[in-house]
């Protein structure tokens, strides 16, 4: 039987390569800054003039389709999940890395249909690096097979997070005490490239063993974590729960099957309300 | 008149793609993993060969020059900084995430003459970068020429730094102290990617604004030192004194030359003895 989504994912890598185009090309000149929920908390105009690129040329190709969109959700659009063909978009994931011309950026698309997880592309675009995942299918990064680390033992682990935009006292001693209790486990390390779908890419290669972030959207992990999956690895809540993916909000945890430790209290990880 | 180090610096780049080809091959097997000062500061058989076959080259063409390396210091050998010149090498820079294959492990190569610094070779092999910087000649990634940021106002400032090896109680409070303080300065953000060298050239670029980190040893710095300073950079103590390129171990801050609030006090950032 053909795919039903293989267009729609062949045309996705298209977008996705077109937008790291414009986003490259943003890189070389000046840009303008502006601030969201925090002063850590960055937008510039080419995150939205990505993401209407991305839109525009899905609607057109797609009429039908329903669009979820991180500066569209920013802006006062409000987001439903139907059972229709959806395709969630963050134009720029590491936008603080982009203003700042640090090397990990990603454009992000994911595409649910009834409400699951068909496909996902996150494009590193400074790196260029292409990650697909297609359900049932695996996952590949330049069309290379991924597959997350076999790793079962917590100590050994190196792990992958980020110290979060908010920098409201209390989130941030919950999140710098998350990592002191994990240091003292003791795991090998913890890394920030400062993008979460690049994160999440990175535990599906098996070069960390498990990201875990509060607070992140569906936007963040609608590309990525499919890829996560189709890699071998899950995708939690920090309870332990699989974690849905049209999940608007919430603490996620990917990382390979065997590494559930963190979820299961050993590590003492706790959440916080951002 | 003739650069009077230069054959010494392009053996160097030769010899630095040579080690990034050992590197790059030990990634495809299985490793074994040995521990040094604490559970998470681990060794491998291949940070040993890399720095063998380096010294031995090295030692080979230029019988009468000095050295230091790490794996050798590590084993017992004494270190003297004399006037001859010296070559200070880290086989392996990253070796955490060279065991677990996170994609940034570089090869570091610095040589000094009457204790100072001549030049300085970072080669990120996974990405296949190749730092350079060579004392009133500038400092070049992949030909490319590098300049640290202009930013001077330290609350739009991205760092870079490492979480460390150390898993004692007291130092990781200190460490992570540290954090709380610059991101409640606020500072845009912190990312770690867990080589010092690789860290320091991001700063280089101009990607990072600065990079501090506690109990580093010269062969951390000695590749990437000059391409900092040369990029514009300025390499000091936490207290805000110019750091001698010799100092054994030290607290280290680089970044632009606008940037030197992180040491004026402003930020608060402590010291720690590990």
């Amino acid at each position: 039987m053909a795919d039903p989504w293989q267009e729609c994912m062949d045309y996705a890598v298209i977008l996705a390569r077109q937008a790291g185009e414009m986003i490259r090309e943003a890189l070389k000149n000046e840009m303008d800054v502006m601030i969201k929920s925090s002063p850590a908390d960055l937008v510039t105009v080419t995150d939205q003039k990505v993401e209407k690129m991305l839109m525009s040329s899905i609607k057109e190709k797609y009429p039908c389709h329903s669009f979820i969109g991180e500066e569209s959700v920013a802006a006062g659009e409000k987001t439903v999940f139907t059972e229709q063909p959806t395709w969630v978009i963050d134009p720029i994931d590491g936008t603080t890395n982009f203003v700042h011309r640090f090397p990990f950026v990603a454009v992000s698309i994911g595409f649910l249909v009834n409400k699951e997880m068909e496909f996902g592309i996150v494009y590193s675009c400074v790196e260029d690096k292409m990650y697909t995942g297609r359900k049932g299918k695996g996952a590949f990064c330049n069309g290379q097979k991924l597959q997350v680390s076999q790793q079962e033992d917590i100590t050994k682990s190196l792990l992958v997070t980020e110290l979060g935009s908010s920098r409201k006292p209390e989130t941030l001693r919950i999140v710098l005490s998350n990592m002191e209790k994990l240091c003292s486990v003791p795991v090998h390390g913890i890394r920030s490239v400062g993008t979460a779908a690049v994160n999440m890419c990175l535990v599906a290669t098996g070069g960390a063993d498990a990201y875990y972030e509060m607070g992140i959207h569906c936007w963040d992990m609608a590309g990525a974590g499919i890829i996560v999956t189709e890699a071998g690895g899950v995708l939690m809540d920090v309870t332990g729960e699989i974690m849905p993916p049209q999940s608007m909000q919430g603490s996620l945890l990917c990382g390979s099957l065997q590494n559930q430790t963190l979820a299961d209290g050993d590590s003492g990880v706790a959440s916080a309300t951002t």
